[in-house]
């Protein structure tokens, strides 16, 4: 059955792989499943049409055969429940894979999220410039614990999981702001998820669409 | 095996059910598993027997046999894969109520988190009354687009599931800010999920952690 995922038509980000179809290529592309990519406009995103799939207007979404799928972690975990390489086999590590996949969203993200709303949608208020300490020191403090609990390994638990690839990207959105940089455990870290072959292939295959001549020129 | 899970030993709630034990607690009632809890102290939780469950110093954990979790979003999870009552058999249907947790916690719940932050840490700062609206307008705009999906139906997708235990507990966060008022449909389903016998002794038994004398009294 044919896979097919939602991505920006033009990404904010113009192709650096922060947008969210990324983690969802990645996991495809670990577990080597082919894919067709639907891209769809701002505005599109808001019409009944893109609604039905997915409430809250936003890509990615799934669809294989009658099934229909939004939230990137809902997809990464159901590619990794259903093709090998994702999740290990083991019943307690892999709850312990998933437990990562929850951190790195529900934990790990949120702070990092507040810090690109603030530079997105308040970089012209009065209070930015004093706010993103704030903003900062809360990422520090998580970024902090995670690379105590890190150390020298390579990856989280064991062999790279499902965990990894959603930390992993979670932590990427940090590196405009430069803070990742002040971690070089999690630096390394998140440069061995680049280095796999399966990201490069999904990064290179969002930069493709990001960099195409507009189909309206 | 036992079931060990870790709480406050003094909520900052007092008891209101919006420490994210209650959601843990409530899974596990749904699906009738009965449980032992560990409470901590707020210093307790920084420490290293707690951070080798909980890298992020945080509650709740959940310790069955040798297997050790945290993150409750993980934890909602692994009940519900381990215990019937809580997903559907039917493969679709199971995709779609996991894709309800995630969406609950890394849609719903950030902007919500980041309201509750702002009043914790943020009500003595000088932008905190200008900045609230905003913050509270990212909400509105989730919790309009989640009462068009819910529409007139009493949960999200089909029979009630992990993801609405998980998007109502969310939405309970709201409550002590008004805006959940706001929002009929949404209050009338936070409604009907705390209705529940599960959800009632849930709430109970925090209650009662968080009312009792303080043993040092």
């Amino acid at each position: 059955m044919t896979i097919t995922i939602t991505a920006f038509e033009r990404s904010p980000d113009g192709g650096m792989g922060l947008a969210r179809d990324t983690r969802v290529r990645w996991a495809l592309e670990e577990v080597g499943q082919p894919y067709q990519v639907r891209l769809v406009s701002f505005r599109a995103m808001k019409e009944p049409a893109h609604l039905a799939i997915h409430p809250f207007g936003q890509i990615p979404t799934y669809e294989e055969g009658d099934l229909a799928l939004f939230e990137t972690g809902a997809i990464v975990f159901h590619i990794a429940e259903q093709y090998a390489g994702l999740l290990p086999d083991d019943a307690r590590a892999r709850a312990r894979a998933i437990t990562w996949i929850f951190a790195a969203l529900n934990t790990v993200e949120p702070p990092i999220l507040d810090l690109v709303t603030a530079r997105i949608v308040e970089r012209d208020k009065p209070w930015y410039a004093e706010r993103l300490p704030l903003v900062e020191d809360r990422i520090r403090a998580r970024l902090d614990q995670l690379s105590v609990r890190l150390r020298d390994a390579d990856w989280l638990d064991g062999a790279f999981s499902a965990g990894d690839l959603m930390m992993v990207s979670v932590l990427l959105r940090l590196r405009p702001s430069g803070i990742l940089d002040k971690f070089p455990t999690l630096a390394a870290y998140v440069a061995r998820g680049e280095a796999r072959p399966a990201y490069k292939r999904a990064f290179a295959a969002q930069l493709a669409v990001n960099t195409a001549k507009p189909s309206t020129a």
